[in-house]
């Protein structure tokens, strides 16, 4: 690290760059330090932040997402993108076209978004993020509708400044931010497909007469011990506890601060041990992403950025879903567990492991779904925010929506809305537009997996000797070390060959899960 | 919180400011924000922070602090001050005026400094704290002498840019930093009289016939629960755990973040039960000064800001060593903490406890060091660094002249650059000036503590009861409250009669510890 940053930086900083390109460079640069210090903050609201400094916080937040917006959309900047674009030196270098490319799509996004409005939804959602803590907690719906009321005229407001004559949808302008490219129409299509094969495999498997028990999962755990084999388990598939850290909140997720800190968490229960890996399990695959970014050498840059979301959550599926769910995983894993919390798991098989890893179980909560009706939950959210965003539901009305919904797509009543339409953060984020990215990364998680057992034959043995490092290099050569420099589309075909389908998902799953159920 | 920071702030902002002394608030408030920013990254350095993520850190907090010294220093910033001196109406608003001398007087002195300068200090002190963590960790001095070189080169250019004509002494240029008025002849004065008293007391101490036990020293307790005991005992004695937190860092600290958000750390041993609460009480003391500044109506203004190190020190050193040495003290905490870890301290009487919490004892360490060497420690760094500025000492010599001074002083002999002059992470945060902060605030925290016990008489009982109400709320009436408003001199008038001296610290001192120690 000290190499990477010496002291002196101040003195290259002053040294003249050499062009309008590296000026650029320079500027996305100290801009990305703004937002990291942004990343550090929100880490630190959900794991860290007093009740009452929630005020403060919000006000940092917002002042740091203006201070990033107004740098990112500057005369300056938008002038030197024009002058970089015009630099005929670097027609030919395809890493500076590719790192161009990006950096006009998100100006040119950018500058749609006044200031002020950026300001105001940063210092909103936090605000809003902390009512909707209060509310779920209480299940009182009535507590936070105020607040997604105002987010979601927010993220309507955003739209309009988006979406442009040619691509007039709202919705498409708020999906574009998380998957670049993706629309509607499109989703809608692979979304039907999907359903069209996910139903009757959910309705087959959950009505076959054989049935895989669930006892693992009521066995307990001390949650001290638990932490340190989460840890443990954590860094065995690669992730970098020098550069990185695990710990604890209600709603798991990771952040990518920057070069040399990837910051995860998860959370426990004394009985849910194998939930905590899994969770443990999907963080790490984001977690092993930023790790993989070139961020030391582009740090603000597209070609050290993520692609989208629905590549960076193909990241975390494959190691939640392909690995934590396989047998070939629990032929190590379990073994290992054994000896660390013995005696507590010494009568478990490794069958009755993998078949409750792979229990389908229509469940009100998203996150604790299993892989085949998780899908369910994300369509059932596309709907509803679209018809939010649309007006078409008022947000009074979103508690009978979703109960309804719910009831129709998995069989089961609603009891109250905190596991009902209270149980996600991110619509008080403001993040309509972001749940699609969840099934997306299913399926691209599954698309790659497909080329990853071709490409890697011992991937069975290896797996289940605890050696990870062929697939981690793998998913570093194929996807991490590219940063932005492929659309995910392009991404998707240059690693496996094919555009997205369902196909892979599908096959996987049917696979997997008609021989478990099987009579 | 929540009415404090409303949601619709923002066209509070947009609403226009009265006039130029409303303008310059609303501009401190903001600049303020950036401060908060980059105390929350400094807090997380110390105690979240992967280690690889140093090198973004230190370019995080180098941006911060440029920002908020360009902001500090803007001349729009400088116009608004003017014009809101001579704004008339504000004559006879003493609060006003009150704030406006300590906004020019801060002014005067950001004027002084190059941004370039602030930006290389945050940037290079911050990898210097990394520096001087490894090498105290390996007790390596010659892997930290090129920072420390380094730091107090930039400590004498500071020193350099704010001295001036008038005041051309570089070591008083660097204490007016932290210790606003004071000078080094009257520290020296101070300090004299001081040691003419202390040095024949710890003579006539240690030399005793009679010794006290430190038996209670050596008792384990499990540091989980410690920890619980901690925060309830600091719980009790005021601090708003909905308002802060209370971690472990190698070395405690209090980050007053802002309004809602003061975060104190203290460390654990097991067999260390008596110290770590020590340190509780010590940053305890820090934090309650911080929650009982008026940052809500004054974030970023003198007037929400602390007078000076030396005051907020007295507040620490209040809680630590007036109150948790006291006989009244462990009266209440002796059979809580027995019923809290039994059976560990069931043998533990009384006056053992108050003997072990008032041992004199030369030790290595300073934050290990009993009420009465430990000003010998202060005034031996006060000495050195002052050497050190003024070139006399090369930083070489410095473990040399540090074990000699230790010798003379304390008699004893230093093993390793850990256990001497690589102790304290103060210098390598150029933080040349601050050292004598802590015993002023020994000297402000006796002489407040003498006002207070006349004016409530009740407090042995009532502390005895386990009741701090009365104490904290008199801290907060004739401290807290002010912020800035009275310089630290005013302040110890206001509250004491008298300017500050060390006799109140002596007469305190030897009436406590001389009948402790008496045949």
């Amino acid at each position: 690290m000290w190499t990477k940053h010496p002291p002196n930086c101040m003195s290259e900083r002053e040294s003249k760059p050499r062009g309008p390109y590296d000026e650029l460079r320079a500027e996305l640069r100290e801009t990305d330090l703004f937002a990291s210090i942004g990343a550090v903050l929100s880490w630190d609201q959900e794991t860290m932040l007093p009740d009452r400094g929630t005020g403060l916080r919000a006000e940092q937040l917002a002042l740091l997402s203006q201070v990033v917006h107004e740098r990112r959309t500057s005369e300056r900047f938008g002038a030197l993108l024009a002058e970089s674009e015009a630099d005929e030196s670097l027609r030919d270098d395809e890493l500076a076209r590719a790192n161009l490319r990006e950096i006009r799509r998100s100006y040119d996004q950018a500058i749609k978004l006044p200031s002020s409005l950026v300001r105001e939804i940063a210092e909103t959602t936090t605000l809003s993020i902390h009512a909707w803590r209060g509310a779920r907690e209480k299940s009182d719906f009535s507590a936070f509708a105020p607040w997604l009321e105002k987010v979601v005229g927010l993220d309507r407001a955003k739209a309009e400044c988006l979406a442009t004559e040619d691509a007039p949808d709202l919705y498409d302008a708020l999906l574009d931010q998380y998957e670049p490219g993706a629309d509607t129409a499109e989703l809608v299509a692979v979304f039907t497909d999907l359903r069209k094969r996910l139903a009757p495999l959910i309705h087959d498997v959950t009505g076959a007469a054989r049935q895989r028990s669930d006892r693992v999962h009521r066995i307990e755990v001390p949650i001290e011990a638990q932490k340190a084999f989460n840890a443990k388990v954590a860094a065995r598939v690669g992730f970098d506890f020098e550069a990185g850290r695990l710990d604890t909140s209600t709603h798991p997720f990771c952040q990518g601060v920057g070069p040399g800190d990837t910051r995860l968490t998860t959370r426990y229960r004394e009985d849910g041990f194998f939930d905590a890996l899994s969770s443990t399990l999907h963080e790490t695959g984001h977690g092993l992403y930023e790790q993989g970014l070139p961020k030391d050498r582009y740090l603000g840059e597209p070609l050290g950025d993520p692609v989208s979301l629905g590549i960076h959550e193909s990241q975390s599926r494959l190691w939640e879903n392909l690995v934590g769910r396989s047998r070939e995983f629990w032929k190590w894993a379990l073994p290992e567990a054994q000896r660390e919390f013995s005696p507590a798991l010494d009568d478990v098989a490794l069958e009755e492991v993998y078949g409750a890893m792979n229990l389908v179980q229509p469940n009100l909560i998203r996150v604790d779904s299993d892989e085949a009706t998780y899908n369910l939950h994300i369509m059932l959210r596309f709907d509803l925010e679209r018809a939010m965003l649309s007006g078409d539901l008022a947000v009074a009305d979103l508690p009978a929506a979703w109960n309804d919904r719910i009831k129709t797509d998995l069989g089961l009543d609603v009891p109250d809305d905190r596991r009902g339409c209270l149980q996600d953060v991110h619509w008080s984020m403001g993040s309509i537009g972001y749940f699609p990215t969840y099934t997306l990364g299913n399926l691209y998680a599954a698309q790659l997996w497909l080329r990853i057992q071709s490409d890697l034959p011992d991937l069975p043995d290896s797996i289940a000797a605890g050696d990870f490092t062929p697939l981690l290099a793998w998913l570093r050569r194929e996807i991490h070390v590219h940063g932005r420099r492929y659309t995910a589309p392009e991404l998707c075909e240059r690693a496996t060959g094919a555009p997205l389908s369902a196909d892979a998902f599908m096959n996987s799953l049917e696979g997997k899960l008609r021989p478990l159920y099987a009579a």
